[in-house]
């Protein structure tokens, strides 16, 4: 079996906003940076690459890969954090763009980063899974 | 702080090709499936949602997301298993198309879905996290 996703990508225009977004709003840790082509972020014991993407798609020392138009991301935290995310993201100035309440339980809500991908933080029993607060 | 990274999101052209790709080549678990529009895999409490790209880009009860291009996506195996795997991939058909030694330590290799999304199969050394095996 395959033991989990160790990279997920998103594609931006603008590195410099991705940096300051990723990593000052959503307050993840950045692992690197090449100017010009990336800037790496880690949650736990997972990647979030950000890849300029017209430098993505040109011929590297591993295969090319870039994508155009909106990516989707969905960060996971405990029910007890979403108010908090929520009034976070609000007070830096990003705009919610819709609340979902899910079929098997839990709650989600949706905003975009600089560079128009979809973004969403939830909780985990959206599908399923239990919350972040009852593995600690 | 946000908790993890809960769905991971490729696009394709065709869901049956993706379906039987993910399902039966790399074995992931089906969680759902909508016709014309996506199927979900998970992975321990990760999702791996697939979506065809043009459905993904029209209005739906969410805000619209949907790329062009090829993405990418990083699964994470234990070092004993890395061989094993490109065995499995080799004897379904799948070419392998570049192996990499990184130089935090771990390797990884690289294929394409039907889609052509570029997808890598990696040890978690290659970020510095320990072995999958190392926490079982």
């Amino acid at each position: 079996m395959l033991s989990g996703i160790l990279e997920t990508v998103l594609y931006v225009d603008d590195l410099d906003e991705a940096e300051s977004f990723y990593g000052n709003v959503l307050g993840l840790t950045r692992d690197s940076r090449k100017d010009g082509l990336f800037v790496f972020f880690r949650l736990g014991e997972q990647m979030l690459l950000i890849f300029q993407r017209d430098a993505a798609k040109t011929a590297r020392s591993v295969p090319a890969h870039g994508t155009d138009g909106a990516g989707h991301v969905c960060f996971s935290v405990a029910e007890s954090e979403l108010a908090i995310w929520e009034e976070r993201l609000r007070s830096k100035g990003v705009a919610i763009e819709q609340h979902q309440e899910w079929p098997r339980g839990g709650r989600s809500f949706y905003f975009r980063d600089p560079a128009g991908n979809s973004l969403e933080i939830a909780t985990p029993r959206i599908w399923g899974f239990p919350d972040c607060g009852d593995r600690h």
